[in-house]
């Protein structure tokens, strides 16, 4: 590590450590051989990993580096909202090429500040991490993986095995606005050069983790089984539907578009990290959980030879559902 | 992900899984949106994570995947074991070029087999992660996580910041026999092919994280303050002296040299991943720890004005002893 990577990581440690007093589940963070975290009695540990890979996930040309490290966050914080935990510690390690640790507003620099922001927004501390030079030399890429530990009460998680023949299936927020904004972006990239700043008009730049829902879903008991829409709704109710053993039918009429969205883009576009959760059919679900609304979009249903694992009901018409595999770019 | 990546992480998963019916800790393991782990009353978490990157931490021409990826896990393991904690589970994420994921025994396929051999070693389960191509075409360089999560009794963690003024500085095994066998794989790369079994003969290729000596040392009471030896004495012990705000006095007729090495490589040679650890001048510390000679190479001092950091006494003389930087190639 260099003297500049040392710099940025002194001033992440003093910024990541204002957090963590607020927090005070961390008890040792960055500067020591590992982290050292309370949670509570009676908690069980959660944890998850993402990639967040150049010219994968996102590119440089395209998206400003603090959306890059928002939507690293993000992703893991969604996986945590998901199984109906909080967050209780992030962890990040970042390769960069040669030249992008350079500055005091360097992409490094700035990269850091979309994800401390998204941190202190859920008051997560930054424990830890890596910072490295990218191997590779001229041609070589950024790539980032964030880790999220968090605490679920033991017993409560929400996981995708537990949907039950005749649960309905309901999703929050809004489905393709990710995959609509990201077509608008790959038509004219220099639109969006200043979307550096956290909206919600902008569901492809800073998706926001519904951790809020997750943890009253636990709390409350409401849903059966659950999973974040990444890779889109077509795919990751499949990932619903083999973990619970089910098959599920989507009512088009009932998907909440995002803004600019088509039908096409609720189905299979990615990126919206919104909760898809199933629940007892006789359960009460509010229309809006933790300030988000929510929408009942279709069924789960014991399997049937003969009948496809997914199907879409749309002008009384009932036809299979394929999931179409997200590619991000 | 394609077709060839979910064939690999199916295998892995059914391999994983095994491991985490033992241990019993694994609540949900890859395949959900998290993992879920259990950890026992009166325990804090730990958790470490280190990048291994193609060409700054190792060479595919020069390195078995069984090794990369043993060696992976083991920097994981060892930063487990320099705080005294007991390894609870692993996550991988890797990403490689393509073509590395081709055939039964791919080099994606290797570098699990030598990861999970020693997680099988340690009873860890490799409870989840990330398997993704590396962008940037034929200039693509294979990148791996590591994250371990391991569990510590609540304020028994060993940290950096422990030395007192007048305490003992001692190592486990021996020193520079991991930059010994560098030298000699530099010079003919071709003699190392054939190594990919762990043999405690390879230090470099295979180091042992010391797991058993830091859970002896937390529940005896033994040590103080503890790291790794992973980037060099000189470099480590700094960060020891840093934390705990003394200096320290090594002796460098005490240092015990591993094979081939000189003086030089015990003193800045980097990845022997030895734990480093003071006690105090009292205390009885056997010769041996959990089957691993221990040598007390030293001692730690009040600051002074005018006095270095760290000394190396030698022939009767004292100098001052600078950190210098390992550079893994």
């Amino acid at each position: 590590m260099g003297e500049r990577e040392r710099a940025i990581l002194r001033d992440i440690r003093a910024r990541a450590l204002r957090g963590a007093e607020r927090e005070g589940a961390l008890r040792v963070g960055i500067g020591d051989d590992a982290a050292v975290l309370a949670v509570r009695r009676g908690e069980e540990i959660v944890v998850t990993t993402d990639f967040s890979l150049e010219d994968v996930h996102f590119r440089r040309g395209w998206h400003a580096p603090e959306a890059v490290g928002h939507k690293c966050l993000a992703r893991g914080l969604s996986d945590i909202a998901a199984i109906g935990a909080r967050p209780v510690a992030a962890f990040v390690s970042l390769a960069v090429p040669r030249g992008l640790t350079q500055g005091r507003h360097s992409w490094t620099a700035r990269f850091y500040d979309g994800l401390l922001a998204l941190a202190e927004r859920w008051d997560v501390p930054l424990a830890g991490g890596d910072l490295a030079q990218s191997p590779g030399g001229a041609d070589a890429r950024a790539a980032a993986d964030i880790v999220v530990v968090g605490a679920v009460e033991r017993g409560r998680a929400l996981l995708r095995s537990g949907a039950k023949a005749g649960d309905a299936l309901y999703v929050t927020g809004t489905l393709g606005g990710a995959a609509a904004e990201l077509r608008a972006l790959t038509r004219s990239p220099a639109r969006f050069r200043s979307v550096i700043l956290v909206t919600p008009e902008h569901p492809h730049f800073f998706p926001q983790p519904r951790i809020g829902v997750g943890r009253a879903l636990v709390r409350r008991k409401i849903a059966t089984a659950a999973i974040d829409v990444s890779d889109g709704l077509s795919v990751d109710l499949e990932h619903l539907c083999e973990e619970s053993g089910m098959r599920a039918e989507v009512d088009a009429a009932l998907l909440p578009l995002g803004s600019g969205a088509t039908l096409e883009d609720a189905l299979h576009g990615g990126d919206d990290y919104e909760l898809l959760f199933t629940a007892d059919a006789g359960a009460r679900v509010p229309r809006s959980i933790a300030g988000i609304p929510v929408h009942r979009i279709g069924r789960m249903l014991r399997r049937q030879a003969g009948r496809p694992q997914m199907a879409l009901v749309k002008d009384g018409r009932r036809t299979e559902l394929k999931p179409e595999g997200w590619q991000h770019f």
